[in-house]
């Protein structure tokens, strides 16, 4: 039972096999949002902030922050904005750089036991973000792919994820500190990549017992109502043993999907966040005419 | 790879291991619908004509028909109910009775290959049902239950779905025309309810080889917003192999969630039918401007 513990200073978050799925939302990130990008490089966080407070009020149990701003100085805004969010929700966070000067930056701002987000089984990225990983007791994001790119063959995206769980073990880092993203293609491309990432969630949980992620919404890019596909994926995934996403929780029914799926793998006890979230409000009239009956039926759901 | 082959006059639909998931509406059964009971009994077939239509029309490839009326003349009314529905719709319907005189009455009238609904492992029952499937060439539903009841014990269900394919081997059915109920049950009752049907589902799959089919509302008795945990079970039911199920097609996003699985089953080919039902339509004067563009971007989806 793989368990990856990422914490804030009030909040522990356990990825693991038996625990509810854990949701990353993926908002705060500049690529592909111009106005975000203009305002956190003038030092306007405010976005950041509400778009950190919108995603745990959705569901969010952690969230990645990103500062990848063109031109920008990407290692103090990434601490910044780290700080920034810190001072608004108290879920645990995701570290997301490919700049390790950023990462670095980012881990001496945060407060807590952090998830860098990534490294690869590129040489160069492993051999410069593990001893990070290791210096700052966090834990890491391992993308499957290499210095010869993203393999089609599962196989070999398997290969490469032991790879890595390997390597981080040199450096000290425990397998339950190393969440592997298996890769998910987009399945407008490659029609089998459901079925891929299925099987090797599944082969990554019983032959290296470790925690698995991914960016979810890549499944449907390309195609229409891609709202449809993410939230049929992520209860599939979860079905397949999947532990964490990066998603965005803002997305309509994608919490949703996700907490019934806890229900279904028994992952939610006696449906009990479930029926939090979504019990019905008593009928008209029945609370107030009900008294005391009217509050027992509303905690019993 | 199994294939149960079930048709109408014009229609043939094919439950099976690589292929799109057959959804059988469930909505003509006057269990539970005293209106509908009325109405059937006095001759008056108006709903069932128009639940049949809508039915097929929101996505059901195969409609279940059931005429269970207390003090009612069962056989006439359910082999006049699918006179009535194979008059109106073109798809393949399940003859669902527990009285045999109905189920064979109902097969009488019906024109195609049927599947009947349903066989339970009790003596009595299989020796009453099964010689009727082979006289008509049908299929049959294999509900994993004896005289003892439902067990809890999912091994108990395995070797109870197990005894009744080997059974109807006996009367010269073979296993693909025998489609599994491992029967589903309530999450909110039972926690592991979810993982023990994916488990047997899979199990049933790799080592009878058998088609599978549940009655999938069953999962979310109980509990608030039922069709959010309906809508998360059938993708995870379809990934861990399940190949059909008696659903209602009108309840929300219940039709897109088994499309969507299907799409990532990898057995809606090429995204075919998903695009085909929810590519987004032209921009606001796209195709008039467009002229043969606007048309072909359209076909592209």
């Amino acid at each position: 039972m793989s368990k990856t513990v990422i914490s804030s200073p009030s909040k522990e978050v356990t990825i693991g096999f038996g625990e509810p799925f854990v949701m990353i939302g993926e908002r705060i990130n500049p690529t592909g949002r111009k106005i975000l990008a203009a305002e956190m490089k003038q030092g306007d966080y405010s976005r950041v902030e509400s778009d950190a407070i919108a995603q745990v009020a959705a569901g969010a149990q952690m969230l990645d922050v990103n500062a990848g701003i063109p031109l920008a100085d990407e290692p103090a805004i990434l601490a910044e904005t780290i700080r920034r969010v810190q001072a608004v929700v108290d879920v645990p966070l995701c570290i997301d750089s490919s700049i390790i000067e950023a990462l670095e930056a980012g881990l001496e701002a945060y407060q807590g036991r952090a998830l860098v987000n990534s490294t690869t089984a590129e040489e160069e990225v492993m051999e410069r973000v593990l001893p990070l990983v290791k210096k700052y007791d966090a834990a890491v994001v391992a993308i499957s792919n290499d210095e010869t790119g993203i393999s089609e063959d599962p196989d070999v995206r398997f290969e490469i994820a032991k790879r890595i769980v390997e390597r981080a073990q040199d450096y000290g880092i425990k397998p339950e500190d190393v969440v592997v993203d298996p890769l998910v293609m987009p399945i407008g491309a490659i029609g089998g990549a459901g079925n891929q990432v299925f099987d090797l969630v599944r082969r990554l949980r019983r032959e290296l017992k470790v925690n698995t992620t991914c960016g979810a919404s890549n499944i449907s890019f390309g195609i229409p109502n891609r709202h449809g596909i993410n939230n049929a994926f992520l209860p599939m995934a979860i079905g397949a043993g999947m532990t964490s996403a990066i998603v965005n929780p803002l997305h309509d029914g994608l919490v949703q999907s996700v907490r019934a799926a806890d229900v279904l793998t028994n992952n939610d006890k006696n449906c009990e966040n479930w029926i939090l979230n979504y019990r019905e409000p008593p009928k008209e009239g029945e609370a107030a005419a009900g008294g005391r009956e009217g509050r027992r039926r509303r905690r019993r759901g």
